[in-house]
């Protein structure tokens, strides 16, 4: 038994998330479809990330655990030959047995890229906004992100039985203009928390009074902003 | 009667390319039917470039004929509200009676974008090369471009009756990692012909033996590299 540490990028658009769903095209069962003929036994894929429908991913990365005795370079070939051409094995290494992508990640960084125009040629990638906002205003409540809190008001409620406590490791907004990019590194994400964080501090970039501090005192969701839409949302990188 | 000048971005993808077409979608056509309402008469529109199936526009320049007493910006915002979301309508101004979006363009500037590495997400955007190319071949290729030329080499034969005589104003390579961009301005470009001068400039940067100057000087479009997709270019602006 051997396993595998997949580095993963995909266009969200044509998938309902990460995870295996019955009838439904999910990036992990198109996974499954295409390692599975060149295991000799059974296939486990574990991804460090469940995305959302339609969230996108620079850098997922998943372990799996197959039988095989081809190399890495020649299972990464044969795989990128295969699988559909919304999705692309970045890199395949070898790892300990006892790696897990999920439970090993110490972090992993979200980017919510808003596009400060208004865009035909863009609108599927990035998130259009007003070009004039109050980047200092988002930085202000940005930095109230830090730090570990209870981030119930931050998140959708489908977390049941699970913590609601994460530790923000960064957040931050670079300018690289039209594209104004929301950049949260985290040890861990709850349900929508990313598109909700953005939805909020967009908010306050747009003059409405937003209080992140007092947001996540309140652990009330019903105080925060919007969950913006999925399709500018990119699992950047997951770091063990 | 009025002459608006209307500035376009759009999304090829979904379209057949923008000259109207019986049973096909096309940007032309899509224009048409949302500018009709507005008017009180007949409306004829004029586009400067008449891009393929599948080509992009950041600043396709259209001349619009129609009677109408809205003013501008009223008219901008109506039609943006109403057509479909692969078009966006950047600007609209009056022009003189007498402005042709076509005959008066002095010069149009295209792009095409290459991509150097492989990519899930941008697939449908860029094009995939190896990051392995020799750009000093690729510009001293494109530097054969420049001037007034017969094209028939880098065109695709489908301009009968039509001058085949092309002068190119810039021709020059862009480098914005990952991104590798051909940046084209010309008084005119025949059928495909941008795409066929990236397919030749490409060969040169892998490496094989291309000399622009003598497939221009053969007039023979068999020697020309590939006509490279069109989910790669973009007409980027429109000179008068």
């Amino acid at each position: 038994m051997r396993n595998l540490k997949l580095t993963i990028e995909y266009d969200g658009a044509g998938f309902s998330g990460w995870q295996v769903q019955p009838d439904r095209r999910t990036v992990q069962g198109e996974l499954l479809s295409v390692i599975e003929p060149l295991a000799a036994g059974g296939v486990k894929i574990i991804g460090a990330g469940r995305t959302d429908a339609g969230v996108h991913a620079v850098g997922q990365v998943a372990s799996v655990l197959l039988e095989t005795n081809h190399d890495v370079d020649t299972i990464g070939r044969a795989l990128n030959a295969t699988l559909p051409d919304d999705i692309y094995i970045r890199a395949v290494a070898e790892a300990p047995l006892s790696f897990h992508a999920r439970y090993d990640a110490r972090s992993r960084r979200y980017d919510y890229i808003f596009i400060r125009k208004s865009t035909a040629l863009w609108r599927n990638r990035f998130y259009q906004v007003p070009e004039d906002l109050d980047i200092d205003a988002m930085r202000g409540e940005l930095a109230a992100l830090r730090g570990r809190h209870d981030f119930t008001a931050l998140s959708a409620a489908m977390d049941e039985g699970r913590s609601t406590v994460c530790t923000v490791i960064m957040a931050d907004l670079l300018e690289a203009p039209p594209l104004l990019t929301l950049s949260v590194v985290a040890d861990r994400f709850l349900t929508s928390m990313m598109r909700i964080v953005a939805g909020t501090v967009l908010r306050a970039g747009q003059g409405e009074p937003v209080s992140v501090a007092s947001l996540i005192a309140s652990q009330d969701r019903s105080t925060a902003g919007p969950t913006l839409p999925p399709h500018a949302l990119y699992l950047m990188e997951v770091l063990y």
